[in-house]
């Protein structure tokens, strides 16, 4: 360790030997025991988690359905989360012990030629901890614990005016963000659709607003999703079950089609409805993972030079412009949170995703 | 002319056959005559101007200075203006009679390897009006006169809410739009730099807090100025004169520099201070004309791989993007418009401006 | 018009009223008969056909399957052709009579959204020749005649050593290098896989290589068109009936994937090949059309970060472009003319085409 | 360390405890002493270096104008190497003891904003090795010494038909192509410049022709340079003594000016001429350091649209882009290696790279 990094990096407040943390035993088989509260390497620092969101990307890794994870018996998931820091690993001086703070969830190997050339989302070394690849929650532990560690390299001080419940959905907006910037991330003036009312579409149509577009068309399928939607920025909102989106899209963009649809549904037939509605030369983003194969009219995207992009996760310093824009008071987080549970009841907390009981939103443990 | 073209597009209503026009005559010699009224070609309409800004360029035109300006004795100036349609030329049907308009300055050719790609303010054939390039008031006649053709286009409807006074305004941000789209046109979270509180500038800044910047700074020399600034939504403004802009971005920006740089000002030394005062791999973003030629510290912007971008007017469905966030709320043009003079009254309003009589900010023409 | 032109840009030789022209009457039913020869308007130049190519579009047209083309008894198709130029419209000064021209496919109608951003291959004013909108053989007539009109905002110089089959097939690269420059047109170094060893795929496979590609590997079903292919340049062939391509790719980029993955087959089971083949963060281009939907494992795609781009013609100055590369040896297109026929035999050389009788890769007629 | 990293990681071969390496200890006053040989960290090889590139920079850097180097007495600098791997830090399995590799200068910290979005030569932590942050020869010791340590995502191995003199020079070559690459690095079919015959300036020429640019002028002052330059490829030569650049390239480019130039001269008066031969909308890129400011018509630069790129550094897989050119044949860089050293008499290298005595072009040491 060299001069420019600070005397005292190590400084900690009184951590114990122990943590309650939730472990994955087998399929929808996730307990709460007793686990050694890890110890931050270098570059990493040690995170109290004040707050760790579900997603529909944990039921598919409780069930065991999500590539790369680690074996059940010795994983604790949770890949949304925020909290205050409480020890510093070598060589970290961004950070100071009791900063509030938000994570990304990739932390990138660093070597492989995508991270080189900062697409860690994409790493080549996924799930390669010893080549330094870290996805919180997927491919090493994440926040359903009391403790964690993380990689400074995917960590955001969190401005006073941003609530841990905020910060969870900070990061949810991440990755809306990052599909964004990767389409190219201007659409000032532009007409804009997003399909999907969850935590993430809802994080995207209060994107699009902060990015000036023209309009922001909320597709879905549950009115109280939309009219939440409505509530956070969308200037037009369509039930799918009642309208078609595809007419209703085209009507208000004066034939055209929208300039960039934005996908976070995952419903199958969602994509061929998206090349349907988009504009020539213009953009789809998918931020969605699908049950199964996908069916779309391919030639009619070809015949309109259209344009997919896709995103996996808040890469390329897209939370930590979230971040900005949330502290301007552009990104309304917290009221997403529709149910908050003690980690001791992560299960039930769990099951009131998976039979979505009382319409969560978004449901979040608070360890 | 096809079946896809409306039934009546030549509707017009009662035009004379003269006008009153502006026209230079010699260096600073602007006089008020009696002209033809114009006829819209194909693929343009006929407005009544409603009203033209003035502008540095202008002086420039006036006293012989600009490149590629048509004779004096011949040209009416002017490039910023907007007002009603009156009449279409033949296949028009994008606009009706009746319809309040603003302009882009810049019709390209459309036949170049620069307009094909779209660079059309970079157009190979500018100053051949027999190719079809057009840059209104300066290449061809503008908007100093009662009436006035343009290219479709080049041309963008105005929405109710939007006063001619906005309008003008819009086609000056669009050189601004157009210089941070040519950039990247993604700024959200990230810290920006406008430097010059003119109409550019000022407009530039109203863009950026649209574009949800994290901070806005307005770099200038004049406190009235400064402080419209801040009304329109600068974030931080520094009077120049009085503290070191370089030293004061830097502490802004924690010591790294903006990670954007727009330069409004055309001083001959703030290019350097560009340089200086931006983040290493950040964005200079060049939209003014300078007395001479420039002395900077190149291998400064090398040493920090910083990219140099230019605009010289509004490219690229700008001026469309930006009247639509003007719509919005999000542009307040009409704030800036600080003198109103009748068309007859030219050469005043152009002594005001050469003057500075009485802090002018956007003087304009009302013919 | 203007000084700025020749002075007699409207020189002509020796022209006749009527020519031999194809004209389509039905599905499958094309004709030759006697029509007038076109006018060159504006911005045009009339065209002495040497050469017109057949493509697998022509086949969706003549069915009347493909969106937007003129009724039958009044169109003439073919919309891949060179000749020499006869006579010039108003204002024309790029091309002198005698010279010897290639096309590309589209001229936008110049004033849209699309086309003022330079995406005229996307124009919304597709198909209404009244707004200048011209694809020629698609959406106005086009060159299985003797004599064709085109706008000189399409039209290539062709050098010396440029053949008229080498020209034609210059504008079907330039399909491919579109739709290249659309994904970032950067691929020195990379691994690229071009699936479909038609013209298309072919002449993408040179352009590959004169792109520096690292390795170029071809995916087709047909040993006679894949070893075509290794003599034009592709460093691997993979007949995918005899060898899993997915698999083969992998072990060839070491797991990895390609960085590129052109598609130009129009396999309805190649676009899920295609994602699982490309690396991570990689790109895919699709450069065809397809008999009806396509299924392919979108999470898959979002998953591993992979954008997908698309081209329908040629765009951007990627003809001109094509032609560099041809005239500086490094594309070779009469290689792959495999039949002439004369305009009169136009009927059998589709049944050629249609039936593949005798493995044909590029038809052309000979007017 | 985890099972995805192979079982013996830190295999050795004899290495002394000692090494001969040159330190500098003074302005001018370069020393070949005995100092430890280094270890490798984790995510780093040791390396047995074969061949060590002299350069323009290390001039600066010997009269202790560079900023940024560490200390007079402790510090070896050297930036331009290739050696072969004798040790294998913790978790590397990218390399083997044996391989050959080249290296790129800069490793970042992999941890601020640069280095997350894949600018790591613009690395925040420039010069903080305890934060991670390495520049081979600049910021820690570098190659003029028997072994040095470097970070395996900046090493590239050598294929084997490179020896390496050309490895050396593809390292050189990095800068060029990264700088190309940030411009956008699509220049087939157009017409470039390079301006300045040294080493960097000789390998652009020849990136530019595999990048398949229609013209690559080179620009120079000195014959002997220029001829080497054609011979590499150059497909025009011009001596700026003796001919204007700026006249002839717009006579070479039909009055319009190159779409490139790139400018690795360094001459404080060819930025300007740079602006004034450059197409309008076209680009330049700054390849380049400065005796001091440079003074330009910046003006010109804002009419013409032009945007600016610089690059001080080989970042972003351009190296290993690079290496596979070299690999196919395409790049030559043995050729440019005019004179080659033992370490013991470094200091006479650098007098006759400093004195230009025998017109050197690539001056080497051989450790």
């Amino acid at each position: 360790m060299t001069a420019d990094v600070q005397a005292a990096p190590t400084a900690t407040r009184q951590i114990p030997d122990t943590m309650r943390a939730a472990v994955l035993f087998g399929p929808g088989d996730i307990r709460v025991i007793d686990r050694p509260v890890p110890q931050p390497g270098p570059h990493q620092v040690l995170v109290e988690v004040a707050m760790c969101g579900t997603c529909g990307t944990d039921l598919k890794i409780f069930d065991g359905h999500f590539p790369q994870t680690p074996p059940f018996g010795e994983f604790t998931p949770g890949h949304e989360w925020a909290g205050t820091v409480v020890a510093l690993g070598e060589s970290v001086d961004e950070f100071a012990v009791g900063d509030r703070v938000a994570i990304e969830v990739h932390a990138g190997c660093g070597r492989c030629d995508n991270c080189i050339i900062g697409k860690y989302t994409a790493c080549l070394n996924y799930a390669k901890p010893g080549k330094g690849q870290r996805a919180s929650g997927i491919t090493v532990d994440g926040g359903f614990a009391q403790y964690a560690v993380h990689d400074v390299k995917a960590l955001y001080k969190m401005p006073e005016n941003i609530s841990f419940a905020d910060a969870v959905l900070v990061t949810t907006a991440g990755t809306g963000l990052y599909g964004i910037d990767v389409a190219g991330g201007y659409m000032a003036g532009q007409d804009v659709v997003v399909v999907g009312p969850g935590p993430i579409g809802l994080m995207t149509v209060q994107l699009c607003r902060q990015l000036a577009a023209r309009s922001v068309t909320l597709v879905g399928t549950r009115d109280s999703r939309l009219e939440l939607g409505a509530r956070l920025g969308a200037t037009e909102i369509i039930n799918a079950r009642e309208t078609d989106p595809v007419a209703r899209v085209r009507e208000l963009t004066g034939g055209d089609g929208a300039d960039w649809v934005i996908e976070t549904s995952g419903g199958p037939g969602v994509p061929d409805q998206c090349i349907a509605m988009t504009k020539r030369a213009g953009k789809i983003v998918f931020v969605a993972f699908y049950p199964g194969p996908v069916t779309l009219d391919l030639s009619a995207a070809v015949r309109s030079d259209i344009s997919m992009f896709t995103s996996r996760g808040e890469g390329g310093n897209n939370v930590k412009r979230a971040m900005a824009m949330a502290a301007g008071g552009g990104l309304r987080g917290e009221e997403l949170v529709s149910h908050r549970f003690p980690l001791e009841d992560i299960a039930e907390a769990f099951r009131v995703v998976r039979e979505r009981d009382g319409d969560p939103m978004k449901v979040v443990i608070v360890p």
